[in-house]
């Protein structure tokens, strides 16, 4: 496994590092980032405070692993058949994922904590890089099926099916209900057929092959 | 002028609070959030510090102002006759405000400090909410001129070409390049003119009406 930068020689590590990030979740998921201290962590997972400060350096060390840990959990890509009905199964993930607490693999909390130190910012970008990766699988079968273009990229699929989401979660506050998550889906399934996602494609500038 | 909830009663009034906004931005864009201090932005605005608790009640509050005034400011709404070039430029827009630092009028700090405080995010939201409202006027034009379905919704037509810049700046961290910003513009073209913003729309589930 390489999801981690975590030493991981065997069974006992494994679980120590098992207990220390289900700590860490825990403590975000009630406290938040500015509620989380190694201190807290260390009372509930057992684990020694000098133990945290070696292996994580620190909490922000300990949030960023929470996210590769997250980025190396194999994830089920929807495979329903249908284009539209995949990226409207993976809208949906992300909605329930965000407004339903008890939905959330990577809650509100640990992204709002990443987001706040360079460390957690890194880690945060490569577990977004590698479920756009997997996702892009809907856009690969989509394409094999005649539904999308050839050469479609399907990582900019799913950036653009989840980014309305995230935009209104993270940045505008404005609400998010299931229409806007569907509307989201639709969007990015009308721009893929339309070709929008095939780079350089010739004639696209001029508006052919776009829809209408 | 409704557009902050601070008193304006004249011209001495209105002198300080933008010595004291220009001055908060100023700090802002230098040293970020955990670097904004009343007692720093009393100093380069001359302002007393004392006036400044009493209207703007700490650093949380002089932050909201700030969003609070942009969201006031007269804003130049493309209007270049087609609505992918209308939607470009705004994506442009956006684009060029946060990757070139003589350009922005609401800089990457300002927004990073209001994310960072109920006030501040209750700004946010609103200035957002004023931007997507002043930007669908790109829309009511498109639709005027035939190029998009009647009742198609503006803002969330501006909404979905801007998300991914966002998502991409504040959220995933991946890198924001010019064909990235072109894209999302794209992209809301083509869902807007396959009708994706028509609020329910009699026969969009199932397809029909979409590209190809």
């Amino acid at each position: 496994m390489s999801e981690t930068p975590i030493k991981r020689p065997g069974g006992r590590s494994a679980r120590v590092r098992a207990a220390v990030l289900d700590a860490t979740l825990a403590e975000l998921t009630g406290r938040g980032y500015d509620g989380l201290t190694v201190e807290a962590v260390a009372v509930r997972s057992g684990v020694h405070k000098a133990t945290l400060y070696r292996r994580w350096g620190g909490v922000d060390g300990l949030v960023a692993d929470v996210l590769s840990r997250s980025a190396g959990q194999p994830w089920q890509v929807p495979d329903t058949g249908s284009l539209r009905d995949d990226l409207r199964a993976i809208t949906h993930e992300v909605y329930a994922g965000f407004t339903d607490p008890g939905h959330g693999v990577t809650p509100r909390n640990v992204i709002l904590a990443a987001l706040r130190s360079p460390q957690g910012r890194q880690a945060l970008t490569a577990f977004f890089e590698a479920r756009h990766g997997q996702a892009a699988a809907v856009v690969t079968r989509s394409v094999a099926r005649g539904e999308t273009p050839d050469g479609t990229d399907g990582a900019d699929v799913v950036r653009t099916a989840c980014a309305p989401l995230y935009y209104r979660l993270f940045v505008t506050g404005e609400p998010l209900d299931e229409p806007a998550a569907h509307r989201a889906a639709e969007a990015a399934l009308a721009a893929a057929r339309a070709g929008v996602f095939v780079p350089r494609r010739p004639g696209r500038e001029d508006g052919s092959g776009d829809a209408r």
